[in-house]
């Protein structure tokens, strides 16, 4: 047994995450305790005012989290997360969430991730923190 | 011109929402300031823990917020969000999402959002404050 | 050794507790979970527009998120935390924080604290969560 | 009348702001949108724990995000903020809050706060944002 490194939980997690998949994540950059993601906004995640709906970019930020979080080595479950709404998002818009490790102790975490356009442009700011079980990500 | 009612307003919303469509959300009630909304929690919601994606839960409460505010006659935007996980969500689930308005001003809307399973088990808590346009919902 | 009781806990918090005494909190209902504090607005707790600080009406909810969570027999500290604020308060007004639980689990716990006037008018809206350590409130 | 400079606004507010007072703020720096304070920890602002109440970061963290957005020129009030507690502080300690404007519009802004040791470690992380009135801070 042995614990997997960042790419490897990464490649794990993504590997069964359906809901990822479906909005098209890529993992653009992964370290222990971050990570940079990628996706394009298609016509389904639009909302009633034809803008990228607020859930869709929140979900990005929080697969952000998810992957950071977990790329320390053990199980990461989000506690609590909050997110502002800064631009809208259109279609065809490539997006970006990049996160910042700004806390890490035995038992929690917390990240702040932002999400911008390829033009650098800000669209939204997450702030979330994990609960770290004891579950580490380990080889079979 | 006229102000629609909130039922005309969330009809017209839901029509052009693509990805409220894609959750396969459900009005169960609407009223002026308030909503109940259902779903059922399907396969490609998961993620790589196999239970429910946090952005599918967020998402869902998402749109009751949007739903409760712009009831009220105005268009109206997401500010500030959070969200808060209490139990994990199962394929199969059918969920749903209540609204309290804890505050309304001319300017700002605050609401409170419960998520529930069928049981009446909480699964999540969300506040969200959303910022009032002058712009009306109203008929053509 | 025994686990203390709700009000055993919140007399020996509150007793240590110096900058919940200069706010000149008052215990008006305690029950494992759950509990009711007031206080008054004093000219020092008043900010630059004359009205009371935003740091005030979050410090009184804050006190009502430790005596609750913390009644609980466990010592509990506070991990993220959100406030709204609805309407201002002014020198004199009387005011109440009231708790509701809505998640227990081993290791953390979140609650909401409303925070109103004599009037019963809400003033401003706070969720937050604890983690709650293995550190039980017990008798010497 | 004439729009203040942003250290004339934040004299004037100061001034009036018996709280801030109380809590010893210092003006290390400000500029148009952003600023750094400092203070120092009290007995009287220790919790039951013997550690410095959650309060008084969160204050100290809300009158950066005050200073900082009020400088702008026009009233700004709170809306929704929000603070996670990372590190416990000490009687005597000498603390820092330092924001980052992260999104200006016409209405609202939004700025994240770190409150840090005087040996840079951080402490606490806020996120706030406001509403920003008509009204300008000017000249008589």
């Amino acid at each position: 047994m042995k614990v997997l490194e960042p790419d490897q939980i990464i490649a794990k997690m993504l590997e069964r995450d359906a809901f990822s998949q479906w909005l098209g994540v890529t993992v653009e950059d992964i370290k222990a305790g971050q990570c940079t993601l990628s996706m394009v906004i298609r016509d389904e995640m639009l909302n009633g005012f034809l803008i990228g709906h607020g859930g869709i970019s929140f979900s990005f930020a929080d697969c952000a989290l998810a992957f950071a979080s977990n790329s320390r080595g053990r199980h990461a479950v989000s506690v609590e997360t909050s997110i502002t709404h800064h631009k809208p998002l259109q279609k065809g818009d490539h997006i970006f969430a990049k996160t910042k490790e700004i806390h890490l102790s035995n038992k929690l975490g917390t990240y702040l991730v932002e999400v911008t356009k390829a033009s650098h442009e800000l669209v939204a700011t997450f702030k979330g923190t994990v609960y770290r079980t004891s579950r580490v990500w380990e080889t079979i």
